[in-house]
């Protein structure tokens, strides 16, 4: 995966054994990311700025970092190592909602994510910044079908929790003692129908205003640390 | 305020009230777009591509809005009107986060935000965007000096809630019945220390990964709701 800009590089450098490579632009002299690079043995390669523009897909600010893709957790690696909290992430399309819930589930000791394959924002060079670090160890699964690994998860002792402000009941009533996938909706849409037949409980959070919807990785922080509050 | 940009466009005009006249590119097809614009009394000009690359000062996607600056509160108004649970930021610097916590701070029923004039995202575009539409109807205080206004909030009975992770008690330990002002930290340093040694209460959202912190906006979510918890 290619990586560019300078602040993501300065995030990623700071933990950087995922590093291939790094390419610089003739004249680079950001001194962070110069004294990080020194410290750490990554070969350099000092470019043009042409080749820079034609490699990176967009603002670049003279560096470049080629990582290694995030390689992707199987279900049953999960599963079957004792699992007792996962995350559904259903079609999420920000990576920087996405950034976030993976920081928020390593916090709170989530087992694991669990990501669709198509229609999600996948693990991409926003959502590593975003994730500050914790991408390393934060276990994410991609799965071709939502609802059969939610099938899956049942025939596992997993109790489905969903969030919805229609036929929901308050998310401080619900017993999340037994073993729990939090599933969090899309951005614009919620939860789709599908997967929200198959949920056990529908757990709503109390709005007193005028909107009737937070952000999706701040009601995932707030469900997510309601899940552990009486388990740790 | 210039806006550009068509998903920021697309939000702002479906709360047009405060869009004061809209320039489009010659040529602009966004359907969505165009179809709102008809529905409202905005008065609408063509421009040629150079004409909107010259006014706009990045990615426009061929549509400039005029929108009204936000009318800030000043902080008498809020304390006078009987407010008992207010948030403070201290200088963050995220769009995305300020935009967030706004968003979290209407549907919890927060009475009003307090932020420092200056080293402290301001109410922009982006901070429109991503408080989608609760703005319109939260009281945003700049203020010149936190130190001072921590000051009058504690003569008018306010108790000062930080976060920190050491020399702090678990955030579900702390009685929230009386009025809060609850203070986020800056996404990088956290709250400083002039403004930490007046807190009355530090809370500690307990982590059990290898982070040591999590999203300024999450962070925020979960003491927000934390707060209003045993109030509503």
């Amino acid at each position: 995966m290619l990586v560019y800009g300078r602040n993501v590089a300065l995030e990623i450098l700071k933990k950087p054994k995922n590093v291939r490579k790094v390419l610089l632009q003739d004249g680079f002299d950001d001194k962070n990311i110069l004294g990080l690079l020194e410290s750490c043995q990554i070969p350099v390669f000092i470019k043009s700025k042409k080749e820079i523009d034609d490699l990176a897909g967009g603002v670049h600010q003279g560096i470049i970092l080629y990582v290694r893709d995030y390689q992707y957790y199987s279900l049953s690696d999960i599963v079957q190592n004792g699992a007792s909290f996962v995350v559904i992430l259903d079609h999420l399309e920000d990576p920087h909602n996405f950034g976030a819930i993976i920081r928020t589930c390593e916090a709170a000791g989530v087992d694991g994510i669990i990501i669709p394959k198509d229609r999600q924002v996948q693990v991409n060079a926003t959502v590593m910044k975003t994730s500050v670090g914790t991408l390393d160890v934060m276990k994410i699964v991609q799965v071709s079908n939502l609802a059969s690994t939610i099938d899956f998860l049942k025939k596992n002792d997993f109790w489905i929790v969903g969030t919805a402000l229609e036929d929901s009941v308050d998310y401080r009533r619900i017993d999340y003692s037994g073993k729990i996938a939090l599933v969090i909706g899309n951005e614009g849409h919620g939860i789709s129908n599908l997967i929200r037949k198959k949920c056990d409980f529908m757990a709503k959070i109390p709005m007193y205003g005028t909107t009737n919807s937070l952000n999706a990785s701040v009601a995932g922080g707030i469900m997510i640390y309601e899940v552990i509050r009486n388990r740790k």
